[in-house]
């Protein structure tokens, strides 16, 4: 593992997989569940050319690294705060030679690499529609979590052009979208294959979505089973822990 | 209750509601769980004309008649003997008064009933795409199972036509079918709006999907907690017996 220098108030996470780390800082924003899950639900088979859009401090490629074979994966991420700790993740882990960090807007992505190019396109977009003239307030979590700077259909948009025939994007957003994101996929000709929704409680409703779509892909997409968070108050499932790759002792204090 | 005549291997099912039975025939086709599941997702507040696309044996509207505020029920059905047994349940329920049988064709639909008439519109159209050349062997199982005679584009075109703008559509259909119904209801105007999955066991991917749109609604879909059919082998859950009617003693022979 390299050394590399910390901002004031970053701090290094581990990532319990491959002795990975993580550097954050919890003044700007610090990933959630989300992007693990997604993590949790790509196809560990994944080869090729993989890229994140909105990367963030680089959560999504630094894990998929680890998890599957892809050989060369790349997070482009419009905010240079954010760019700047997901680079220097990169060499802390000594993943350079197959992980890149670019500083980029998503809107203008399929003008910064070739089309059709990618294996596989991931993203854990902002969630909210911007609707509340947020755009005088571009904090850090604010871009993370408002479609203030790129929207759902950016995203669709950018994800259909880059990826190759037959290649995979995968998306994690919020339950209450699933309608847009279906009508956006299929308008750009991507085909969803496969869904698995994320429950806090097994007796509660969904509270996050994860999604598979092929471009020029075939009809019928596959609901999985749910994908349950807290077996009780306070205590994560089974599967959950192993998504984090802890063991059921481990506390997780992200 | 009125007694009506029982032809050659008729039998008469109880509906655990109101007292309400229902003829059925186990030689050509019992329904099944699919319907009085879609009854229970049915927001029970529904008042006003309710139209149900091919009805069977009339279990949907028979069932709504005692569940919700519909004050006039029409159930379709193209196929003769399963409109003549749903007639015969109607009168032997002596709901005549409110609900009515019409022997006609789906697709031929928005001619026989004025266009936007309804205030919801129900069914449990056929879930397999009939690719398998079944067209030769149109029993009345094939025909309620399969798409020989209509289409699931067919039932949401003439649901969009006859129900009244701000009125709710209701399907039953199997989860693979997800992104056509989206994308049909999108199609068509009518905005799904709440969705819930259902799961034989909580571990297992669903087998049912549940789903309701308005006409013309805003965006927005509402996914609810998953439906658990099962809660060991053998032993419905709790809500299943609610929706059944039945105490957790009383067995379900159907």
């Amino acid at each position: 593992m390299s050394t590399v220098g910390l901002k004031a108030n970053e701090r290094i996470d581990e990532l319990h997989i491959n002795n990975y780390k993580i550097i954050q800082d919890p003044n700007s924003f610090c990933f959630g569940m989300d992007p693990i899950l997604l993590t949790g639900f790509i196809d560990t088979e994944i080869k090729g050319r993989v890229l994140d859009l909105g990367t963030g401090t680089g959560i999504i490629p630094i894990l998929l690294e680890a998890k599957t074979k892809a050989t060369e994966l790349i997070g482009l991420e419009i905010q240079s705060q954010s760019a700047d700790m997901a680079s220097r993740s990169v060499k802390l882990n000594s993943i350079e030679n197959k992980v890149s960090i670019v500083e980029g807007d998503i809107k203008n992505a399929d003008n910064l690499f070739p089309l059709s190019s990618f294996d596989v396109i991931t993203s854990n977009p902002p969630y909210m529609v911007d609707n509340n003239g947020l755009k005088n307030n571009n904090t850090p979590k604010t871009i993370a979590r408002h479609e203030v700077l790129c929207t759902l259909e950016d995203v669709i948009r950018v994800s259909s052009r880059l990826v190759k025939v037959g290649g995979k994007v995968y998306l994690v957003h919020r339950p209450n979208r699933l309608v847009d994101i279906i009508s956006l996929f299929k308008k750009y000709k991507l085909e969803p294959k496969r869904m698995r929704l994320v429950h806090p409680f097994i007796d509660k409703e969904p509270n996050m979505l994860l999604i598979e779509a092929v471009r020029h892909g075939g009809p019928m997409m596959k609901i999985e089973k749910p994908l349950i968070v807290y077996k009780e108050k306070g205590v994560y499932t089974e599967e959950i822990y192993e998504i984090y790759g802890m063991n059921k002792g481990e506390s997780n204090d992200r």
